[in-house]
């Protein structure tokens, strides 16, 4: 069974987490991926904790599978390497400032020019144009400007920022697409092309539903907390034990929430709709409290699920990794060690496809350089 | 200039976010996606706020450009009409519950039988296997589940949801992901496979660097608030009008920020090295703010720039529509209506390609059933 990406060849120069999040799915869909990286310390994420025996944990459970090759791309050795490697490569990943390739002699005009059939993939904090294209990019400053941080925190107070480091891994989403589609436009046309994302725009493409919001309206959303911001009730309720979901997004839901919960409020001309429960919401969620206070929330969960009303808990990471529907999605995989022992955990691939093979564990993440003999040896032979 | 899913057909059976999200990507990739919709009420979004001229704008910004047509999967006419669709389409979506595309006939072992070059992708809240496969899907409920909530609020608060549809929407990148690398494999093979996409998988797959902290750590991490969970300063600072954000990540910057800010600190040993900066952090921010609360944020914004040190705005939805960088980018669109006139503002496309045209203006959405005799001339004239 061929992978989508069998026989590829990615020559990734990302360091951090938007461009390697993006030749990790790559990588995932099949393609060979061969981290250039700079002599000495490598990507910096070689250096960030948490670490497992010296090594960083963040480094392997994004990097896991690829190769690794160090090379100063200001060395005229190193540059003869760099070049054949090139030659033989389908795609180049960078996400330098942008003008940094260029001055090296290998921007997308300089190498279109010399390998047309090559592919370039750019992610940087604000894009390749725009005033502000020379801006460092941080996931914090995206997250800020880009609007996400306005929509999500406290009705009441200060933003804050998503958890996760979704100003790179958008980024790094959309870059994989980027790659794919100038994949299938080089099948008819024979000729690659240059992919160009910011981290900025991807958060903007991600508020589709705050965005009509703002200009149909005149104003900006605001946060909502743990709640919908227009349905009720959607929105976290205390059980005995902790924080569980209520998700009853029409009348005849909260009618059926209300025969569970033995609470008999729905003919109330406060909650008879959604409008009036969005307007009594914060006496609703005291009426329902009342009642789940009493037991814990997994008694709550199976019965409002057994009486078809949307539930679920919210759940920190730990649980996340031993809840039984993510390990039977195999959404669990071990990263191996050069021994080929299980060392580190790591996210699953979440594209199933039929024709893909799913392991469970995946293949170890590559010292600094440790590929150099075996990739001059290929360049030589082939 | 030929877009990369130029000549590409996609029937598409998806409502509501995660599905038509990936068929935009796909349309503006160049594919042409034909929405079937359910008789009398078609895509539950049609029905959803806000308003514009009694149209939605929530559908109108998802669903540009796509045609429809009204079929009832379970009526012997339309379901000639359907299959006759089948076998023109090079894609089709679904995101029903698993189960009912095979009790209506159209299931992926069904389809693949009679159609084999068809791709199927499968959006779901759980996905096509494993024990809670038929749970329904909410974008509240897999954000709690899938962990991002439990990382996302204050510190000693309870957790918040991320502000924009990140349930949805991961998916839908996924799944748009999962069909470009399909198209590919069809292109060695000939024939499709079936992507299946969960909500829940794709939010553990954005979550890398949480799960790397709770299996070296065995700790679960706990929400940051607006602050870098291990880097400081990296966070947000009150200025006399408002929020910004300063991410001065080693000592360097922290050099240059105290400079900048004229506070005489940088070489105060409770703040010389990061460890130091994090554990005195609630006194540094103070210590910034007694200067910073002085002036606007844009004055510091500048400031800083200038100086080199990672800075940024909080800014709201409205703002971020009007900024400079964003609208030199193209990131904000006009979707037009039946007129030709812009009706609605929906985000731009951020995967810019050199040889993809990027338009400032995209085609209105639907009525719902507006093609059917466009589509049926087709069908009989081919």
């Amino acid at each position: 069974m061929n992978a989508p990406l069998d026989g590829l060849i990615i020559l990734d120069l990302t360091h951090v987490l938007a461009g390697p999040y993006a030749s990790m799915t790559l990588a995932d869909l099949g393609a060979r991926v061969i981290k250039v990286e700079r002599p000495g310390s490598g990507d910096d994420t070689r250096a960030f904790p948490p670490f497992k025996d010296s090594e960083s944990a963040y480094f392997a459970t994004i990097n896991h599978g690829k190769e690794s090759i160090a090379l100063d791309l200001k060395n005229v050795d190193d540059r003869l390497v760099f070049e054949e490697l090139l030659s033989r490569s389908d795609v180049i990943l960078e996400n330098y400032r942008p003008g940094v390739m260029e001055r090296l002699g290998y921007g997308w005009e300089d190498l279109h020019t010399k390998f047309p059939k090559l592919i370039y993939g750019a992610v940087s904090g604000f894009g390749h144009s725009g005033p502000d294209s020379q801006r460092p990019a941080y996931d914090m400053v995206v997250q800020a400007r880009g609007g996400v941080m306005s929509i999500t925190g406290e009705r009441d107070r200060e933003p804050v920022r998503v958890g996760a480091s979704i100003g790179d891994i958008a980024a790094g989403m959309f870059l994989a697409q980027g790659i794919l589609a100038a994949l299938l436009h080089r099948q008819q046309t024979g000729v690659g092309q240059k992919v160009d994302i910011a981290m900025l725009d991807c958060q903007l493409a991600m508020l589709e539903h705050a965005i009509a919001l703002t200009t149909i309206s005149g104003e900006a959303p605001r946060p909502s907390g743990a709640r919908h911001p227009s349905i009720t009730p959607f929105e976290t309720f205390h059980a005995s034990d902790g924080l569980f979901v209520i998700a009853a997004g029409n009348d005849v839901l909260f009618a059926r929430l209300c025969e569970a919960l033995r609470l008999p409020i729905a003919g109330d001309e406060r909650f008879a709709t959604n409008p009036a429960r969005c307007e009594n919401a914060r006496l609703l969620k005291r009426l329902i409290e009342a009642v789940t206070l009493e037991k814990g929330k997994q008694h709550w969960i199976d019965l409002l699920t057994e009486a078809g009303i949307p539930t679920g808990p919210i759940q920190n990471v730990a649980e996340v990794l031993k809840d039984p529907q993510i390990r039977a999605r195999n959404m669990v995989v071990d990263v191996l060690d050069q021994a080929g022992k299980p060392a580190y955990v790591a996210a699953g691939n979440p594209i199933k496809m039929s024709a893909l093979a799913d392991p469970s564990t995946r293949p170890p993440a590559p010292k600094l350089d440790e590929h150099r003999q075996e990739i001059l040896d290929w360049l030589e032979s082939s």
